[in-house]
């Protein structure tokens, strides 16, 4: 048993610490900044920034240009990315590009590779996952998939409608998950610059993270060729759970960031700020609060690298993902919502970044499979002994 | 012990609830909400509706044109009007206004009432109540107030900056609270039209329920005749008590309405909304929440009651308003976070209004005394047995 | 709306007081108490005392002998009486006789009542409910009764086993619930010296404060003449209901008086004790806790008052009492754990009489409908809208 | 960073798990466990049955006869032997033992050792530290203490009175810590066979898992020559230290075992026990209690690790330590207390092992530092930066 870093996994935590605190979170508070996230020239921006000190897509094969991070390196390097609402924007880290790179990386054909993965590696473009559907259609419970795809010669002819489609305003491309008519499920690939694919409006989410915001897709009949099917036809409930796994421990990795953000800026505050007599962290009752965000911060760093190491060692970690899914999107979100209480009115504002943090990651506790579908599937895990 | 309404109570509860539910809740979406809050526009459009079913403030007295309502009139009317955001303002039971025209009717000379109260109360002009103010001035903790009142012949000079003035933008006038030269404090009556009052910026809050918004205002060298002396020099911690123990519990008695809203849009989403075969309220996981909701929802309305029932027996409520106050502001909240869990995506987003009221309401733990200062009262209580 | 005592609540809380005060607490170290409750003995002595009072039965009509109590009235007198441990034991309000009484006045036949019902309002006799059963029989699931009563002749024989069942050792008479052949249920009266009745064993539990304990019944084809079918045939799970509405209520006013009593003794202390140059008391830490004590004892009473008087005007109170008794199972729990860590040392141990108290309640959050069942009933309603 | 155990580790693992199973969980319903705990000859069977299986004194150093266990060893070992109540003592690491054999290995001279050191070792006596004082003397504050240590020749004579002092009644010797004159502590060595010091009695405590209970043992002018000081005078406050940090960590390691077994109960019964036509695991609000209990587990194991790991390395892990009794004790907790809630009646009783767990192990959030305690250290190191 080993918790220390390897001296690699240090310098690559400090370079992107010092990153962050130095070019990323000045960036903060510019203008374009909007409430669907940071605009695609800030985006550009940051990831030039970023390139500069080739944290680029880190994740990605070192083939393909990243620098072939394990999961345990992706904790490690993700929560420093996460410590500013930019940093996982600068990195090319955030949903749903990180988790579709590894998708691709793991399905893709080669010229598949070539055409879209790439240049996402690189971070020219983006991508948007379409999976979510609104009522009655697919959300919590995938088999309630009502987007077809129906065969037409080579081609599938996909029509449907999606919601909450994290970045679709701006994507290059996209992945759609639609339902066969045996039941089951396929991925395509289709560019989004076609006329049967219309992003109808943008959500206004609590959230103003992503670059594109959470959009409302419509498929008119989209026509897809074989070539541009995502691994084979009806295996999509299997890849999503490829992509799932480990897209929502990086969502933890990425929120730890945030949580402890929101803790550090709680913390100086507490230690600056009097009343009653003496600093506000004095008082126990607001030194307990900051206590307890230490148990929090801790126990769902420990609950990633266990499960980091767990993909590592080639398990799926199914069980343990969902169990740091649950954890961490809780702990870190009790984090948050302490902090903004030691801040008082800073906290309840845009007076602090912790005020950002806590309106954007509200929805953790509910997209990845909201904390009620995962205890559920822990349940049934224990049922069977 | 009785816990019926009396027929007058229930006429004006179903009264005002159908006021709500037909012609305020169609105004929500409506485009003058701002994240200021809601437009100037809008509340005079909002106020003329109220009007017109003899609803607008209806806390004031009989003699000034409200309904004279006790206090447990109130607990019953307002959170009926807190169902929506807007519900408060079209009645003109919003703070500060609300509290404000409490504390003028306790403590205001006739020739004040005429010129400030009157036209409050009669919903022609808003008032803000300049008290909190940034580090290092006086935040939770009263005595550290910073912004001085100094005599100059008849006259009186404010200097300082306040912070969260709530509807500081577009208020007529302001109530200022300001130190003497001998540490007690005294509150001032101001007209905001004035060069020496300057609304430096609104503040980007969580909340966007306040008309106006909050704002940073400074007084440079305001002048003010010893006629506008609001009551008696130097007992201005005395008066901001007075205003502040019913203040604190009219703002559960709105916020009760709004976590009732919340609680009814999740219910309503689990009974229609499938997953996983049965309707989403059919899982335990999803059904037990609600219940939460409602035990949270029922506790608190008790608490409100009961400590409305105090004051109108004479009683400070000093003990039972910081109990109402804690307690309603977190079972309050819990109950909105729920909901926001059972509505998934539609929840951590403005699709439905639990968004909104989710943001409005996380202030609450924070305003007219955080949790940990009520906590904190109520344990010196219990110290002295 | 109202909130007060009237003249005659207030006598005879106070007078419950008294007693529970000056002749109860000092027995509650007396060696007669027994891991499975006091002694026959020590309850004799009890009632003889809270008969000098006038305080035996209360609950009882006027007419056997009681006073005629109001629910209302009852949440007043058994909070007083719940103070010690040994006070419903006083005043013969102690579940299951509490509840039988209340069975027995609305359901038995004179001549049942004239054999039953009298002395054990008189205290002269104990009763024994027996519902639940070991797995695979009924506990939380009344429809899984597997104790069986079959017609032979006019006479009943029944057969089956119960556990948990609260003061059998003891008892002079049962009444007992048991299936019949079409699957409805009944209810029966016998007394407990029949060869065919074996109490098997007494469960150590880890309350003591039932007199005779809970033990394991057996019946062994006991005969019961039609004259002792308590009710009618087939009518059991409505009686069930008949008792369990208002005995769970019981239940929470009778803790509501040890939830007080261990913050009370809980405050004692942390006024007295010092640790880190001040009383424990004025540590934020601790007062803190004490000051939720009294949020949860306010709301817990509140929540018994009001389904008390919703069932004094004759509502079934169904959805209020389960709400009451969830509330109030958990609430008050958490006093009684906040005061044990609050005492330290003296609270994990019989120093104080808090952790007799702690070992007591925790048995509350399961009986008469384990808080899943009750908030699954909730969400039932609920979804019923 | 590596989550594996090592082959050896593994071994002793699951020759650990073997031998509570197969021989020690037979005897948890033997009569010889008593109130006060395991009696000594119950004792005395269990260590020579571990030792049979060479796993007595563990963690003991290999020359003096034990494995040599790292913490990360022991953190393996005695979460296996805290499977059953009686592990602890079959393995001979239980308070106060355990961490006396630790301080006398780091601070005793040879011939302590050879004396008391060794015997203790091989599990041919017990010892007790006489460290926690009644009011008003030294509890969670250790300033507070008010046993003195007068010096007279080369002697010091000792006064005063400590209780909850575990295993004194049948203790061979206790380390009683005592105040100086100038205000320092030192730390002294006695066998308990004489006439000064006095068990004055037995403290009925909530648990009954440590053999001797809980004992009050005065000190009437108890002699003690130089030779018999335990380290240098005026270094008590350092030893307790010493002592204390690891020793609050195996409390975490044993009770970890202790809430796993709780966990495995209820999940089994869960599994087993039907109710309203499924399996009791197969409702949601059982089941999402099981999968929390899995989560509390699961991070409690990983803090105990990492802590214990700190601690390999040579971290003195004040902080670590800190936070991971504070953490432990509460996560175990909730698992133990919502183990007893899905067992219902079998759980608030003897009728499986989870209610003596539930009582064994409150205790747990009082001794070596109230979680309120370990917060305010937390607190203090936060606000250091």
């Amino acid at each position: 048993m080993d918790f220390s870093l390897s001296p690699a996994q240090l310098e690559l935590q400090q370079r992107t610490r010092r990153f962050i605190a130095e070019e990323v979170i000045p960036l903060e508070r510019d203008e374009r900044n909007t409430r669907h996230g940071p605009s695609e020239g800030l985006r550009d921006e940051l990831i030039a920034m970023a390139r500069r000190h080739h944290l680029v897509t880190p994740h990605a094969s070192v083939e393909r240009g990243g620098l072939g991070l394990s999961h345990v390196d992706k904790a490690i390097v993700f929560e420093e990315a996460g410590y500013s609402p930019l940093g996982p924007v600068a990195l090319n880290i955030h949903a749903p590009d990180e988790g579709n790179v590894h998708l691709l990386e793991v399905v893709a054909t080669d010229a598949q590779k070539e055409r879209w993965l790439q240049p996402l590696i690189d971070g020219r473009l983006r991508s948007c996952f379409c999976m979510t559907e609104p009522a009655p259609g697919s959300g919590s419970d995938p088999s309630m998939l009502q987007t077809t795809a129906v065969p037409d010669g080579d081609d599938y002819i996909i029509t449907g409608r999606k919601w909450f489609i994290t970045g679709a305003t701006g994507a290059s491309f996209a992945i759609i998950m639609a339902r066969m008519e045996d039941g089951t499920a396929s991925m395509f690939l289709a560019d989004m610059d076609q006329p049967a694919i219309v992003v109808e409006r943008q959500i206004d989410a609590l959230d103003s993270c992503f670059t594109g915001g959470h959009g409302v897709v419509r498929f008119d009949g989209l026509r897809v060729p074989a070539s541009d099917v995502l691994g084979g036809i009806g295996e999509g409930f299997r890849y999503a759970q490829v992509r799932l796994a480990p897209a929502r421990l990086t969502h933890c990795m990425r929120w730890q960031g945030g949580a402890r953000r929101a803790h550090d800026v709680a913390a100086d505050y507490a230690r600056q700020r009097h009343a009653f007599g003496q600093p506000l962290i004095a008082h126990e009752g607001v030194g307990f609060m900051l206590a307890d965000n230490e148990m929090d911060l801790h126990s769902a760093r420990l609950a990633i690298w266990h499960c980091a190491w767990v993909l590592d060692q080639g398990g799926k970690g199914r069980h343990e993902s969902s169990l740091a899914k649950v954890f961490c999107s809780e702990a870190q979100w009790r984090t948050v919502d302490r902090s903004v209480q030691v801040l008082g009115a800073s906290g309840v504002s845009d007076e602090t970044i912790v005020g950002r943090i806590f309106r954007d990651m509200r929805a953790f506790r509910v997209y990845d499979g909201p904390s009620e579908v995962h205890r559920w599937s822990m349940a049934k895990r224990i049922a069977r002994g």
